[in-house]
This record gives structure tokens, C-alpha cells and sequence, in this order.
């Protein structure tokens, strides 16, 4: 923190993470904001889907508490200012990826005081786990966002990858567990974008 | 929402809604990230000072609300889509920024449902009156962000704009009616900064 000398220890460690987060504004994801301008960065990702389940939250399946979504959702991407972001129709790394992730997340939330670096790394296990509600249901709107912005740039990622319509469907097929009305939405965005032409039927 | 047709009229107007916020990651500010690389815009913004709140909670003079003051934090700035974003430092214009605010806030939050609207509206007008425990730490964390962007850009923005020790000083002097505590911090800051020429004593 400079040279400007704290002596509240947990302020201080608040403060570094905090200036530390700065950089995931500078991770860049594949989706594209605004109709296709340009891409999306990682942090402002991270409050869309914060508000979307702020807003969303009487579609999911089951009863969730709204606050840990929320925070779930906040903190998800966090561990990508050391392990980037990878593309979810890429599984060619998955081993490499998760170890790189654990990585981050020790380093990461580990420069917090004890009680929240613990709190937030539970958190993060929790969102990969997708076991509780409120993680089922965090993870689908996670993928929702990007698919409408895929949608509304007309397909702009999809072309740019060579993703069909099959590939579509797999991938964000456990937005069903989170909430099977907005799987019946997404289903049908994904076969209307078969029919315009942003995606190919495979 | 394109051509796909939604029965739930809910769910169609939260949808078009949060399309609607895409725009608010284009909406610039005046602080600078990761030392002076670029501009940070409105939406990555909301989410550093969402994080903050929820990791700097403990520090507020008084017991607050997590969950009502974050979604304060989310929501705060969402008014810039149509009023753009006034650096604090001005106040030429005042009146015209209220009544613009005043008709982005109609405009915008009516797109929702009319009790997630009302919900929107009321604790962004909360946020702005700055009366509740919850709205002046609000307000406290919306400043130390930038505050701390500053100085760790060696004070960017306060050279780029002719800013002084007195006008940071008196600015952000709010601050410690939400944390007594980072007011302290704070002052510090400012004081580095004038002995380090990142801002003018005046």
C-alpha cells in the first residue's frame, strides 16, 4: 500500500486485494458488449450477472439465499487475473485449467484476512461445485448473459469459434437445473439462431 | 427482445432491462486503472465498489444493512446510460445534472416490473440522500476506490484536471460520516500525495 503505514492489519489486507481486483478489468472474455463493439472484460461481466441475479432471482427453480448469490456471483471470475479466461467450448486443457484456478484462488483470496479469504474461497468452491441452489442457479445466468450478447451481435463469437447449435445446447444445458424457465427462453433463442443463421444445425 | 416471443412479461421486461445495462460499460469515467493504462467505465466501476462494501463492511461507524447497501452499490451509477458521468470536482452545471438524473432514473428502472422499478428507484434515491447508515458508507466506498486509483496513478486525474489538496480534502470529506476510520486512512492518503506532488497544496 505505498508508503502510507496502516495500523489496522485488516484494513491493510483489505485494501491490497481490493487495488488487486483493478486487474481483472483487464481480463478479457469472448463475448462482445454493445452489439459487437467490443469484448467484454471480465469485471464488468462479474457486476452484470451480480444484478442479474439480483433481478432474476424469482425464476429459479428452488428457493435461494439471495445474498450468497449475489457475492457468489461477484467474486466467480476472480481467480482469472492469474488463470486468464478460457473459452467454455474449450476442453482440451480441463486439468490444466483447474490446477491453474486453484492456484490463483490460494494466492488470491489468501491476501485477505482469514475469516473472508475463507468465506470467498468457499464461495468460489461452491459456484464450481454447482451443488446448491444457489450455485445451480449462479452458474445459468452466468451463461445467459453471454448468450444474448452472442444473440443480439449476431453470433459475432459463435462465427468467430465455428460453434454450432449442438455445441450451444450441451454446453449451457445445466441452465436447466438453475431455472427451467429460463432454459425454455435460451432454448428458443438457440433455435431461432439456428434459423437466422448465427449458428449452423450440427 | 428480437423476434422470440416471451409468455412471461415479466421476465421480458427484466431481459430487456439488463440488455439495457450493456450500455453502461461504455460510459467512461474520469479515474484511470492499473496505474494509468486506460479509463475506467461506469459498469466494472459498480462492481470494484460492490466488492468493497461487502469486504469493508466492518468498518462503518454504524451497524448497515450488507445485502440493501450492495445492491446500492450495483445500482448507483446505472443513471450515467442517459446522463453521462459528472466528474465530482465541477459543479457548474448542478441543477441540469439533477434533472437529468432524475428523468434517466424514470426512464431506465421503468423499464422493470413496476416493484423491482420501485425497488431500484427508492435506493437510488437512498444512495443519493446519503440519510442512512446504508447510503453514507455507500457513498464513503464510492470515493476510496477512485481516491486510491489516484494515488496509485502518482494523481492522473487531479493533475489532468488542476484538482488541489483543499478540493479533495473538502469533496470527499463525507466519507467520514459512513467509516471514521477510512476517513483517517484517507487523509493520509492526501497528505502523501501533496508531499509526493501528486496534487498542490492549496
Amino acid at each position: 500500500m505505498g508508503t502510507v503505514q496502516l495500523s489496522n492489519n485488516s484494513l491493510s489486507s483489505q485494501l491490497s486485494f481490493l487495488l488487486e481486483l483493478d486487474k481483472l478489468k483487464s481480463v478479457l472474455r469472448r463475448s462482445y458488449i454493445n452489439k459487437g463493439v467490443r469484448r467484454e472484460n471480465s469485471a464488468e461481466h462479474s457486476w452484470h450477472v451480480a444484478v442479474s441475479v439480483m433481478l432474476l432471482a424469482e425464476h429459479a427453480n428452488e428457493d435461494i439465499d439471495l445474498m450468497r448469490t449475489m457475492k457468489m456471483m461477484l467474486i466467480h471470475d476472480i481467480v482469472e487475473i492469474d488463470a486468464g479466461d478460457t473459452i467454455v467450448y474449450d476442453n482440451s486443457d480441463e486439468a490444466g485449467k483447474i490446477e491453474r484456478e486453484r492456484k490463483a484462488a490460494e494466492r488470491i483470496f489468501g491476501m485477505l484476512p482469514d475469516d473472508q479469504a475463507r468465506e470467498l474461497h468457499e464461495l468460489w468452491i461452491e459456484f464450481e461445485t454447482r451443488d446448491t441452489p444457489e450455485a445451480k442457479f449462479a452458474a445459468a445466468i452466468d451463461r445467459i448473459i453471454p448468450l444474448l450478447h452472442n444473440y443480439h451481435s449476431k453470433g459475432k463469437t459463435w462465427i468467430e469459434y465455428g460453434i454450432n447449435a449442438g455445441q450451444v445446447r450441451e454446453l449451457n444445458s445445466h441452465i436447466r437445473k438453475g431455472s427451467e424457465m429460463l432454459w425454455n427462453y435460451i432454448s428458443d433463442i438457440i433455435d431461432d439462431s439456428v434459423m437466422k443463421g448465427y449458428l449452423t444445425n450440427k
